[in-house]
């Protein structure tokens, strides 16, 4: 099934596609799609559900995240595009859930920003409480799956003190959906292609068969540390093709537009503003 | 006026300390201490309120944590303890809300933890929006300020891939309270004294007038990249006397104790314990 959340910001209904791809009215069955739910999402022939009309605005498909963990440099390729040693273990950052946008809302660079990226990311969402499990027991703790544009300010994540937060936090820097597609409807979430294309032209290309950390480790690895409750998402890193990582880098400017997709989940597409 | 949230794990109310310091139900005035009431915290005479009987649990002062930013090394003598150089902004990063744990709760040591140490910390709850603020106006963005114990595991922290999260998020590492004292009762957040004593024993002691960067300042830096939103927490950085700074190291183990206090916003206890 692939769940959505529908309406202006911060005034989403939840929703579910039916076959031919139309939203349909899940709010007469769940109040939201939040982590009391993520563990045993409704089951419920779509074409039962009140059709919604006209092509509303899609919102992040995930209500009250509790935090958005990410994984940096998990695809090998992506790792040495960025001049970076690869990793014996997954690297761990947060990104602030006040970035947390649309799918398809316009990302904003902020002030004093010259290098504003994209990444294209498999995004997990976590259906129950996890701590201390097993990668073998790992999947059993996903909801479903999801896109997550990691968007990243380089000069922030790099240049300004030595962590990555403040180049990942800026607002509109987490787009999230469109879909929450369960689990049971992603057959391999290691056999997953991913692309990100700017105006138009390729920038990522990638599969989720070239991580260096599976999501089954990934959740382990994060459970040793810390409890992963229901309607947590986890950004599972991105693969080669990022602007720093261009002939000359090449960075957002207004106007630009990303389109992000993955295989069964989907795509996004943002237009880039710039803050006055 | 010095706000509290008592009662069990999850079902805390909102209260309201008396002249007497005995706790006063304020939940007949607001639902909580959210964000929707912190830029403008209810104005009541205590002693109208009904008394709650016994020694309640304290919670977390503030109800719907959007964020828990953390400023690192804003200390000088801290950032000379730990062997680091004096940042030249505020470094930032994050600590995931399920790590969030009221100010007398038990802290647990994670399984293979070896290197779990204290951090008493100012911290400053946001009573607004505040979105590219100039320091000059940043006090008004605050609704008051409590106590953090940054709780941290060193070696996750420093060891384990480069970016701080693993070990500032754990489970129980991050106590706060035990009030919100409102900002009108705290004359001058840059002249508190800081202490916390490990089993009795002085380990901490420092001033908030010895920060390398201010609150003020912090939240400029801040809101410049993003924005800060009404119940949003920010730990403003520790002062000298860490367990990682002490010859030799110093760690928790089961069955200490941490005592935390700050002048004018009460003082923490903590039991330490150890996961099995």
């Amino acid at each position: 099934m692939r769940y959505v959340r529908y309406g202006q910001p911060g005034a989403e209904k939840p929703g579910v596609l039916d076959a031919a791809g139309r939203v349909r009215d899940l709010s007469g069955v769940v109040a939201d799609l939040s982590g009391a739910v993520l563990g045993d999402l409704p089951q419920v022939d779509p074409e039962t559900l009140p059709l919604v009309d006209g092509n509303p605005r899609l919102g992040v498909p995930v209500a009250g995240i509790g935090k958005l963990v990410c994984i940096g440099l998990n695809y090998r390729d992506h790792a040495e595009e960025a001049g970076m040693a690869i990793p014996v273990e997954p690297i761990v950052f947060m990104k602030a859930l006040s970035a947390l946008s649309g799918p398809n809302d316009p990302v904003s660079i902020p002030r004093n920003s010259l290098k504003s990226d994209w990444e294209v990311e498999l995004g997990v969402v976590i259906g129950k409480h996890a701590k201390y499990v097993k990668a073998e027991d790992a999947l059993d703790y996903v909801a479903g799956y999801t896109i997550v544009n990691d968007v990243s300010e380089r000069a922030f994540q790099t240049e300004r003190g030595g962590q990555w937060t403040k180049g990942k936090s800026c607002d509109t820097f987490g787009p999230v959906g469109p879909w929450l597609v369960s689990r049971d409807d992603v057959a391999d979430p290691q056999n997953l292609s991913l692309e990100l294309d700017l105006n138009g032209q390729k920038a990522q290309r990638g599969n989720t068969s070239s991580m260096i950390f599976t999501v089954a480790q990934i959740i382990e690895h994060l459970s040793e540390m810390m409890s992963l409750h229901p309607g947590d998402v986890i950004a599972t890193g991105t693969p080669p093709g990022v602007g720093m990582g261009m002939k000359p880098p090449l960075f957002l400017k207004a106007g630009d537009v990303m389109e992000l997709r993955i295989e069964g989940l989907g795509s996004q597409r943002q237009e880039v503003q710039q803050d006055a």
